[in-house]
């Protein structure tokens, strides 16, 4: 029998990068994103010093609130054992997320479950160490019955049930390594969304479209949302360079009022798209079901800012969403996730998760992974979003060949940053930000 | 011409009051709360150093993050004139929710949104302060363009416009002056919220429906959600007290899942409530819809959790609530009330503010009073809550006389806390919590 891993510390670090100065990530909403994580590190006595590492992703300022709350929530789980945690994974989420106090902030919202994801996935990062496996496979090794009970069912058992979700996933059972083999073999699609960013020039557009389209990929995002005209004529250049077989999905990151979004489509349609991403605001399910309505048979997808389960449920009940685009840390981490992929495989809704900034393409590889492996079992209409920004940053970084993400094989949920970059990018006494004054003048008489 | 105010510092309190010892305020989800505010004060350069003082509630344990995302918010204030914040409030409001990388924490929800409220609140009070009204009269005294030009219609357009809103206005305008009268007479009625907790003895819950019978209450509310069991023997106990002409209030503090609400409230009807409030999460919007329904006659109530106007709004497009239950500082502060007064007066829906806590009372009797005067005009099936705690701490405390608020005659927002009692509660450095040691020793190995 293994000896119980105790957790003996938790490190916080607040880790940003000056993305800004480059443009990378503009859009609609996020003019100037700095990339940033408020990341941290469980300590264990483990013999070999295993640790438990888990990040949530912000756009800069507003990342010490984070890391803050990371810190708020530690006593919970310091000086407690793993074990204690595993052997029922959904009371581990029902504590984390139930402080009585705490809960006030959201409840299961904003900062308090930002911070929540960061350390529930510190959790699984360590558990899946110790394990000796990928993530991914420490999940699909699961039984259905042990799968199911990582999650906390509560206020979405008028959408699911614990019995349903097993009854479910006993049937993908007998299956799985098929899954797995052809996993293996081909990788899990993925699509970039390099191209398209609102800041960039027409020239760098099409040169980027060129470049994705020599790289083998077959999905294009371009952001719009800026002005009508100029979404046309970005779009018209993208058709343009990419040709009709390309799937082109438009992302307005809820910039637009109900009735506006479905007047723009209106024109957009006509470039084809495949979906279009965070039309309005993400707490708006009864105006996402009527966008969707209103633009069918272009989908409407969102996920990325959707603050918890219950709101994805009622996402699928309306109808609101074609496409569901989990966030594998703004939910509260692991067991949240798993609760909104049995929601999506009942009703059939295709999940592509929200990736990009730092550390989520390394986060949610391992989530598309176990959906088809355990839970919804296809690969029709699922890719995963992928950028090419800072993975060199990651011990263990994701691996895209041929426009497919390759399965993880180290043990974790490859998030583990080096060491030199936690430190070259903290925030703001880090090497990086030091060199940065100039900036941190500007961010000092903000406005 | 007036010499600009401008904010020359920003200070800002971790307050916290030791109510957990008592059993104040428990609740089936809230089982120990700690009343507790973060806490900020505007200092100006007025010649008579007028300050804007505002705080946002919480129960407790992560007060300090909330104080924290004040000062992550604080820069976007300082060093600016109110006048400059004055001549555009919508505008204000816009800027103060959108700084490009702290929405990402929200947006609009949560820490970063609670932290919001207490600054946008602080500038009214100061606003106020400096034209020497209660904000009332400072509301009250705006024309129809004035009032709705405080308001970001962002997200909302699609229930209501700025041109929909201003006609509604106009019709209430000229009969103001008689609202104000009546009010000056009879003031605003009230709801006590003082028995009927889930802490207390029967005996205490008899001794306390007694005592509000005497003072002249007409409604009672009381908690439920504990065991369905229990909740029937003091629903008993409770009309036994008070007879049939009460208004008895059901509050269920999130803790049922929708079918389940669905089927306790089948049981609980036999005692003839009003409402229920927060039968289940407050984001699930379409789950209110579904209780709302199947309760009829009985109404839903819900707000105080609710995070923004948009989940308001969508709360009543659905039908889904009877009673709209504001809170002064979940939400984005006055700017962000004024929204969803307008939006609950487009739908005739009565609002009765969420108030107790600390500062509550204080905060939404303000709003319910603007209400009245200027936006539905109905008193009918309006009531403010109203709790006997904690309101010797304020410099201009509400006051209640026959079971109604009396109208604030000081200028501001009459949230201005005694110096002393600042520095008392200061958490965790003030006497009182020096005296707290064993308590302390407690929440320092939570769980």
């Amino acid at each position: 029998m293994k000896k119980p891993v105790t957790i003996i510390d938790i490190e916080v670090h607040d880790v940003r990068f000056p993305t800004s100065r480059s443009s990378i990530g503009s859009d609609a909403m996020n003019v100037d994103p700095d990339y940033s994580a408020a990341y941290v590190i469980l300590k264990t006595d483990h013999p070999e010093d295993i640790e438990g590492h888990g990040l949530t992703f912000t756009i800069g300022r507003g990342n010490e609130l984070c890391a803050r709350a990371i810190e708020s929530l530690s006593p919970l789980l310091l000086n407690k054992t793993l074990e204690s945690f595993t052997e029922n994974m959904g009371a581990f989420w029902t504590m984390i997320t139930g402080d009585s106090q705490l809960r006030w902030l959201g409840p299961e919202k904003g900062v308090i479950h930002l911070a929540t994801g960061a350390l529930v996935n510190a959790v699984w990062d360590l558990y899946a160490k110790v394990e000796g496996k990928p993530l991914w496979r420490l999940l699909a090794d699961m039984t259905p019955e042990e799968l199911v009970a990582c999650v906390d069912f509560k206020y979405i058992t008028d959408a699911i049930t614990p019995e349903e979700a097993i009854s479910m996933l006993k049937e993908k059972e007998t299956t799985k390594h098929e899954r797995i083999d052809y996993l293996e073999k081909h990788g899990y699609p993925a699509y970039t969304t390099s191209a398209g960013w609102l800041g960039y020039p027409d020239e760098k557009i099409r040169k980027l479209c060129r470049e994705a389209k020599a790289d083998g990929w077959k999905h294009i995002k371009m952001k719009v949302g800026s002005s009508l005209e100029d979404d046309v004529r970005r779009a018209a250049i993208i058709r343009e360079e990419v040709g009709e077989d390309f799937k082109l999905m438009m992302d307005a990151n809820q910039k637009w009022d109900v009735n506006e979004a479905v007047k723009n489509m209106k024109i957009l349609s006509q470039f084809n798209p495949w979906w279009i991403e965070e039309p309005t605001s993400p707490d708006d399910i009864l105006g996402h079901a009527k966008i969707a309505r209103a633009v069918d048979p272009v989908l409407v997808a969102t996920g990325e800012h959707c603050q918890n389960r219950t709101v994805f449920k009622q996402l699928m009940q309306a109808g609101a969403i074609g496409i569901c685009q989990i966030d594998s840390c703004r939910v509260g981490g692991v067991n949240e996730i798993l609760a909104i992929l049995l929601m999506a495989a009942k009703f059939d809704i295709p999940v592509c998760p929200h990736a990009g900034g730092v550390g989520l393409c390394e986060y949610v590889q391992h989530l598309s992974i176990i959906d088809y492996i355990a839970i919804s079992g296809k690969l029709e209409d699922r890719i995963i979003e992928y950028v090419d920004h800072l993975h060199e940053h990651f011990v263990d970084p994701v691996v895209i060949k041929n426009g497919n993400y390759l399965l993880p094989t180290e043990a974790g949920y490859s998030i583990t940053m080096k060491k030199e970059s936690l430190e070259e990018y903290s925030f703001p006494h880090g090497a990086i930000w030091k060199a940065e004054s100039e900036y941190k003048l500007k961010t000092s008489i903000i406005g």
